[in-house]
């Protein structure tokens, strides 16, 4: 078999072993339901709050400010409906986001529009960024939520959330951030962030897919997303998925430990990847401001190239890539991040993303740059619309 | 190290050897993001998509038909809501249920009083049933939906689901039934029962905490209750809880295959402790009638004794065994079903659920039988209120 690079790291990641290692007594011998008073059950409870405890030394949290949920896309959905409910008991029916969300939040937010809310989308500009000042500009007596994320899945742009966070905290307004992109990536600090709610998911930090975490800072109300029985504190629930509750825990302090260092290796190889691709492959840029942004994410649009055709020939090369967010791939639309930075069409279907991480090695990297460049050339040859 | 008998199935179940196998591969190698459009991604995705086909061959349903959810809870609330957010456009806002579901439906129902429905709470009779005449003489055109459970999760009671449902199919209203507790326990014909939602969990049939699935009629409108991705045929966001996924499809095939042939020699064990129980403690009464009843279900209270004391005596012993559900254990309150079949408080408290299945043998049955009469001796010998 020839070499095989997986570059698609913000689609899913591989489960670490020291995260499967973790699991196996959960998904074996340790099955007693946490609920239960017997020993099997207590020691299945016990897992969960170390986990728990991880979690919320990951990004400066308290332990009870923390539920743990099915995945990223839940923790979106409980932490802006929950508000959107609450609020609007207070007249306030107003929601700041950007049009470069995940759709867990834009879908999230069209559902609410069908009852009664308006959806505020700040434009990002032609780099990926959003900023403060246009929050502070957005916010009125009617807002009741500002979404914003953390960093972009499919450009890797991070925000100016330390900024929006403190704009909100000034104006009384809560303010929740989709970090699923974000944490283990940057160091986060929800208190000197300033952030009222944060998303996270398991399976971009080496844990198993099916499972998430809401933050939720003491003293924020939260109604409930998913009724049920007594778990999460009364507030979510569902018997415990509890192999991969300790899956995260263990993946999550893994992927915040030594974090600088980390991304420092991780963004030189990234550095590698898009100057040799800028300069030796024509007609190609950067999506996605270079500055502010996740360590692993190389995001290019090439001229005259269909996206899927290049991903397939990758693949038979052995290289995953992907071209918008792999929860959208399968759709003909052009991704909605490209198009909320200004790119045409035909362009931002000629996009191929790359997300590495600290597996990636030098070699994986060379084989990126013989392959890529390799693979744009024959599909210009074949494009009736090149004429480089 | 002495004897461990784990008769809480009701609550949680072990993880079959078959079952993790079968989820290991997802769990290392084969990690890939299912929306992915290169190989590994494409594994993943035939792997849910084979899941899907066997859950559907375990109910009478067709793959279409059936989501993926994060647990049984999930699906409880995702068919509830739905159908009454749809309904509540037609004037429809009344839901008829029963008072001694699960809180999956209690709470979630609740929660929908505060949106304006009515909820009628059936009474069951004394044995833990309820009827088809009862629903037939509760719906008005007002009704939304109809949720009854299949079978109770502590008394083991297997309503008539049939009739309830002809009764509503031609009423012309929606039948949602939470069948956590019947399937891989009762043959499960969504057709024939006149079903248009079905809820189930992996953890009571040795998969996983954390996935389950929802069964919706086609032709039945479904409102998207986690909004997000395209995953789930736009039906459902979130990356797919892969892995778990695959281990519902091997676990719902195990649990329905010779389903009367397993569950006769489940229900000889059970009867035989039953039997030896009511004759040789003075005192005590079986919860829920004998005859639809769940073949590992046995609930028993008695008089005078506590029991949170039982439960924890029984563990040192090594026996598993719960009192009320596992989801409310921890709150003071007696059982909710107990309530329901007219049990007065005291008697309530005293009650004990042992929930065995095919891996309980004869000598687990032979110890838990030596075991449990022991202990309630020893327990009223120190009670201040026994005076047997
Ligand atoms: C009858 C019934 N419904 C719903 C549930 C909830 O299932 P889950 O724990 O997967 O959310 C359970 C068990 O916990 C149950 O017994
Ligand atoms: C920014 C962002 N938000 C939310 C999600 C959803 O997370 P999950 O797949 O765990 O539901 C993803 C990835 O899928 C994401 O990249």
């Amino acid at each position: 078999m020839g070499r095989f690079v997986y570059a698609d790291n913000a689609a899913t990641t591989n489960v670490s072993k020291s995260v499967f290692d973790s699991m196996v007594p959960y998904l074996t011998t340790h099955y007693g339901n946490p609920s239960s008073i017997y020993s099997v059950g207590r020691d299945a409870k016990k897992a969960i709050e170390v986990a728990r405890q991880k979690v919320a030394a990951a990004i400066g949290a308290q332990p009870t400010e923390i539920y743990f949920t099915g995945c990223g896309t839940e923790s979106d959905n409980w932490a802006i409906k929950s508000t959107a409910e609450l609020l609007k008991q207070k007249g306030k029916n107003q929601i700041i986001t950007t049009n470069f969300e995940h759709h867990a939040v834009l879908h999230t937010c069209e559902h609410l529009k069908k009852h009664g809310f308006e959806i505020i989308y700040l434009p990002v500009d032609s780099e990926g960024y959003v900023s403060a000042e246009q929050v502070k500009n957005a916010i009125t007596d009617k807002t009741a939520l500002v979404t914003i994320m953390y960093a972009n899945n499919e450009i890797g742009t991070i925000q100016p959330i330390r900024e929006i966070g403190a704009v909100c905290r000034e104006a009384g307004v809560l303010f929740h951030t989709d970090a699923v992109q974000a944490v283990g990536h940057v160091n986060i600090d929800v208190a000197a962030d300033n952030i009222d709610m944060l998303s996270l998911s398991g399976h971009k930090i080496h844990a198993p897919k099916g499972v998430g975490a809401l933050y939720v800072r003491k003293g924020v109300r939260l109604v409930n997303f998913i009724d049920g029985g007594a778990q999460e504190r009364n507030r979510r629930g569902g018997t415990e998925n509890v192999a991969s509750i300790v899956g995260l825990g263990t993946a999550i302090e893994e992927a915040t430990k030594d974090i600088e260092a980390r991304m420092a290796k991780i963004r030189e190889k990234r550095d590698r990847i898009i100057d040799t691709i800028l300069t030796t492959v024509p007609k190609c840029r950067l999506n996605g401001g270079r500055g502010k942004r996740l360590a692993g994410n190389v995001n290019i649009s090439f001229e005259a190239v269909e996206g899927e055709a290049l991903l397939l020939r990758l693949d038979m090369m052995g290289i995953c890539g992907s071209s918008g967010s792999a929860c959208t791939s399968g759709s003909l639309d052009p991704s909605h991040v490209l198009m909320a930075i200004g790119l045409p069409h035909e362009i931002a279907h000629g996009s191929l993303r790359l997300s590495i991480n600290e597996d990636t090695t030098d070699e994986d990297v060379d084989y990126i740059l013989e392959c890529v460049p390799k693979v744009i050339t024959t599909l210009r040859a074949m494009s009736p619309i090149w004429n480089g």
